[in-house]
């Protein structure tokens, strides 16, 4: 029969299998941060590349597309250690959620080769592959966010959210840059692709603003100095210049090529600067894991000796001396022992409330997320719309009534009762 | 290399896993119910055995404990299996929570023999035996509520929170009866005491409005049944006189000490009757957990065969369609395998999320009692109290301000950054 302390240990044995789950699934979310930067800078060559009709870029695909795999095999071999590891040891909570996403990711991963048959072929449209390439950076990006969700330390759960924000945040600036890239190059804008970039742009900005919120001092040093001053003057300006292109140009001409080229130049500075703060983010994260890994062992060992010293059953003659009874027994080392115990046990029920009350705060900022998501699958249900399909309708929904994103899904999910069911296969 | 199908699988096992963990944990919930019911049982006997100083339920009082015993072996038996399994397999998020409840419970357990003694010997005042059992009482429900708290699907969440709830009401009414039968005895009741009672009633109310809101109809026609009509009516009247006792009675005469024992029997009725209502919610959490791994294993094995008839690495040549690129191969056999095989990844993750977005909702329900218990913490923290003197404090505030408990820390809670930190050693 075990006591009290056997289950103390037990307690901070969970913990440490838990924390080593976190270190792994952060590493993890290093190197998909890595992959998705290399997605990015592939689906802005193959953009160029398609849009000149195969003359620029063509020689840089290749080795880009190299790197990709590299890093795609990584990634591939990090999942599958993630489940191998999940059968034989504790897995945490959310497993089953960060197994679906990535589940979802891997047919996107498997569709690559032929997706990029077809762009070298050039049988694609650029839109048609940048949308493509967006598909499955949201879908790793999805399980980046999943793994925030699920981390069950605040401290590390704190940098997963600053840093999916932040990968999010830089989607956001390289789908911008293709945008403005397409939008700059035919050298007219109307009202509608006018809404759309500035959605691109307080999106990221809003991403970017949690991360701001969940960041250290020196990773925010960090962040203002990867903004380049000079190129954020021009990013400004050139988005001024791209949001207010107002008469059709009857041709593109040389000057708007120019002008799409400069942009899209502009944009791949500061995304590219933008990397060093995510290696930073990885950096610092493995660091996190590391220090609290051993915190906890040391104690888990200082727990260890002192069951060591204890007699079995013992730390129970005092347990109701606070209840109204008096001491059973006069003072002794080993009752000292045993107040040590009580306190020791009731120190960390505190603990682990503290931390889930952190951590309920900290996933707060995952919320509005999860209610896009919600929204989205509302719509999915109700008017059988694919998840693309859904998340226009609601971008549209936004940018037409001049809300953001997140208010239109609160909205629709708060009306959920008022829209008419058509598919009678009730959600088990 | 694992495909998607492989994640989706691996998912569905983890869901299993946590199923399997969940079924064992509420085997532990029923099984502490028993406990506490006898447990409740023995502190009525050992209160009123005190108080006619060993002349009643003498003989009764060693076949309650013998019973006692038994339960508590197997309570025990139940924690040692979860914390050799939790080790073995999967464990669920909340493991670390849920052992150190159990670190807490145990040094109380290994202290009953003493306190038994030390009744038997009539060494205790009934006041302080009745503490030292709710104190053990206290720990116990605190196991259960960690099993709600943690569930990781949201009817069995809903079904833990309703058993919590309805154990913790029922031990409000233990609780009542003790401070019942002790008031009546004396004869006399001052304001202080009034407010106790009344809080007394209140607590249980509230807990037992939880158990309705998230009880089935035939749970809670069995819960109107075990109320009986006339226990109901001879119970508010013996309050009335209880909370009206005015005048001082010289020494308690007869009628007073019958009035007592009228009062125990009548509670002793009601809180017998709804051991019947608990027996039925174990029952029922015991179908619900076999019903849903019978549902997780079949649709596993659905999965499985799935994956013996699809080739390796397919499924990825559809992810793009919906991304603006067309088709790349034309329909066959094995492309419809490869939607479903998407479909049912897109389900599985609405389905997961939907359940994670349930189980927000359900566990809100619990968040009262945190908040009590962090301002219970904020307090041993900053003025040095022990846990009991600490909700004690929490208490006689609620009672004096006429407030409820949960207001009351709420408003502690709010102010926390204005009290002062005595303590130098900053919790970790």
């Amino acid at each position: 029969m075990k006591s009290g302390l056997h289950f103390l240990i037990a307690a901070r044995q969970c913990e440490i299998d838990e924390l080593d789950q976190l270190a792994r699934t952060s590493e993890l979310v290093g190197l998909i941060g890595r992959l998705v930067h290399a997605l990015q800078r592939e689906r802005g060559m193959s953009n160029v590349f398609l849009a000149s009709r195969g003359r620029r870029f063509a020689d840089q695909r290749d080795p880009q597309i190299a790197e990709c795999q590299a890093l795609e095999q990584a990634v591939r071999n990090g999942f599958d250690q993630l489940e191998t590891e999940a059968r034989q040891r504790a897995s945490a909570g959310n497993s089953a959620r960060l197994f679906s996403r990535i589940a979802w990711v891997l047919p996107g991963l498997d569709a690559l080769p032929a997706l990029r048959g077809r762009i070298g072929a050039l049988e694609l449209a650029p839109a048609e592959a940048t949308a493509a390439f967006a598909k499955l950076v949201a879908g790793l990006l999805a399980v980046v966010f999943e793994a925030a969700d699920g981390a069950t330390d605040p401290e590390i759960s704190r940098l997963l959210v600053a840093m999916f924000n932040f990968m999010q945040g830089k989607e956001f600036a390289g789908q911008e840059r293709a945008f403005g890239a397409a939008t700059l190059a035919l050298g007219r804008s109307n009202e509608a692709q006018r809404v759309q970039w500035l959605h691109l742009i307080e999106s990221q900005e809003r991403c970017f603003h949690v991360f701001t919120d969940f960041s250290s001092d020196e990773v925010l040093a960090l962040w203002r100095e990867s903004e380049a001053d000079a190129t954020m003057a021009e990013l400004e300006r050139l988005r001024r210049v791209g949001t207010t292109l107002a008469a059709p140009a009857a041709s593109p001409d040389a000057q708007y090529s120019q002008l799409s080229q400069n942009w899209f130049d502009c944009c791949t500075r500061r995304i590219d600067a933008m990397r060093t703060v995510e290696d930073r983010l990885a950096a610092d994260l493995r660091a996190l894991c590391n220090r609290k890994t051993a915190q906890a062992r040391t104690d888990l060992e200082a727990y260890q000796q002192l069951l060591g010293t204890l007699a079995p059953q013992s730390g129970g003659a005092l347990f109701f001396d606070d209840a109204g009874t008096q001491a059973v027994a006069p003072a002794s080392y080993g009752r000292v022992l045993e107040r040590s115990v009580l306190d020791m046990v009731q120190e960390q029920s505190q603990r682990l409330q503290a931390m889930s009350d952190e951590l309920q705060t900290v996933r707060a900022s995952l919320n509005e997320r999860k209610v896009v998501e919600r929204a989205k699958g509302l719509l999915m249900a109700h008017r059988r719309l694919s998840e693309d399909e859904a998340h226009k309708m609601l971008r549209q929904t936004a940018m037409n009534q001049k809300r953001r994103l997140v208010d239109v899904a609160e909205s629709m999910l708060a009306m959920a009762d008022y829209l008419p069911m058509p598919d009678a296969r009730a959600p088990r």
